[in-house]
């Protein structure tokens, strides 16, 4: 099996530990004094970006960038949604483009093009399973030729999951288990397929899933060990934590010995300064020291869990 | 019922017929000799966006604008979509927005924020529905406030959507008939209950549904009439034309007297020039002049399709 980026996080969490810093740099998450000296909100946000990465390098697995708060600020945002993946890239730090494509074969072309290579490029991309394998085919290509990854959308945090990702469907589990299967066992099915197909050297497929890390009671957490459990060959993008409402025991039970995903967190580390005293006259490297400390003791809090 | 965008739909198909000239504009769709003139790619995309809508605005209900096409062009491309929603909206021609996205409420938010207001505002976007019902209301309150719009992913007419979006649900269907509930029934009934809370003043809901239109089979002509009439308060945004495989009778089956729905080209519009005697030499006045009788020709066909 070939060496693709997958592998790189692998190593990255094996290093490092699990913690992803989600980039979703909303322009009022910045100290207030410091970005009223930018003449716009997108140069304000590259300079806290790299502020921000230049601060949690060290204790970050890899980075994920939404591109939703750049698209916000127009031609500007995009412009800096680019510089910033090529500031967390230039530091050899993977990074996750969290754009949840998902379109038929031809369009899904022009958008893996768009975002495995030229001015967008990352190493890895989110994507939508809805309208099927056909929609994710076109990314998988890349991951042949380029090592490039890709995270799907299967079993998400929030309550909306319950509206269709959630539902049972009619027949007997393909494993022949008694427990129900739901649409996103079918997408973790056709993953867990693609991953035996190609897969790095570390045992995990190319392409991994996103399942979040928020279960609401104890029936929750035992659908998270199931999920670990029965698709294990899938690495896990795991949102949630911190600002969104999981915790580091929550977020354990869908990694494997402390590896096998990422942790999400983005707020929780980008306005970890609005919590520090002296937060009246935060600058942006007051805030950047303040996101390191939040990083590093999410990622100690992850390493506890996951070895009780 | 407030007057939306779905209404000003409606009527610009009653007026027009039901014809959505699709803007996936691949620079390699240009007639070559006028294409070299330009210094790049999105230039070159956006002088033939201009002449295809002055040639087809009198025949096009809508625009549908895929940005995938677009992001593959850099910072330049997304420039280039920006100008292109400005130059179709300023004929007063509605724009589709062709986004599909999906994501948690807080992103939903940015990303509505994005789509219907400032530089990339539209008139619709499409969205996928995989994270629930509460990554869909971000979007819903821009109806109520802006009488905007969106186009849901539901059954689409890709060979990928029996992957999931077509899997059966346990359980009996909530009307209590005997065919069988899918994965995209799942997404209909909530559309449709959206539909209910707030609909225009021809009937249909401010949020519609992508439903496509290349039936394979007599067993799938029988599926889009029931989808047809189940969902009757669903705007239908229809793709799959042309290009893609379906023809007018097709589509028709998923129009309701000839209104109710879009029908979206894309290629066989762009390129309709390349089958035009004098290909050899065409420049974008030529192509404009292809793609309005191509479109006039298609609008003609659903008509004829509509009264049969």
């Amino acid at each position: 099996m070939p060496y693709c980026n997958m592998d790189r996080l692998y190593e990255a969490v094996a290093e490092k530990g699990p913690v992803c810093v989600g980039l979703d740099t909303a322009p009022d998450y910045l100290p207030p004094l410091e970005r009223a000296r930018y003449a716009g909100d997108a140069d304000a946000v590259l300079a806290y970006n790299r502020a921000i990465i230049d601060a949690t390098a060290a204790a970050a697995a890899c980075y994920k960038i939404q591109i939703a708060y750049y698209e916000v600020l127009g031609v500007a945002g995009l412009e800096c949604y680019a510089k910033t993946l090529a500031l967390a890239r230039e530091r050899g730090v993977p990074v996750i483009a969290d754009i949840k494509r998902g379109d038929i074969a031809d369009t899904a072309r022009q958008y893996a093009s768009a975002h495995f290579s030229g001015g967008f490029e990352a190493d890895f991309v989110t994507l939508s399973p809805y309208m099927g394998m056909d929609s994710i085919a076109p990314w998988f290509t890349w991951a042949e030729t380029k090592g490039k990854g890709a995270f799907v959308l299967m079993r998400t945090s929030n309550r909306g999951m319950l509206d269709f990702e959630h539902l049972e469907l009619r027949g007997p589990a393909p494993d022949g288990s008694a427990a129900p299967r739901r649409v996103y066992d079918a997408v973790g099915e056709k993953l867990a397929a693609l991953a035996e197909t190609l897969g790095g050297v570390h045992g995990y497929g190319a392409f991994g899933a996103v399942v979040g890390a928020d279960p609401k009671s104890d029936d929750e957490r035992k659908e998270a060990q199931r999920l670990r459990s029965r698709y294990a060959g899938l690495f896990f993008l795991i949102p949630g934590y911190g600002a969104q409402g999981g915790g580091a025991a929550d977020a354990a039970l869908l990694l494997r010995d402390g590896n096998g995903g990422v942790v999400n967190a983005s707020r929780s580390i980008l306005k970890a300064w609005t919590k520090a005293a002296g937060a009246d006259t935060a600058d942006f490297a007051f805030a950047a020291g303040a996101a390191r400390r939040a990083a590093e003791e999410m990622r100690d809090a992850l390493r506890d869990a996951a070895e009780r």
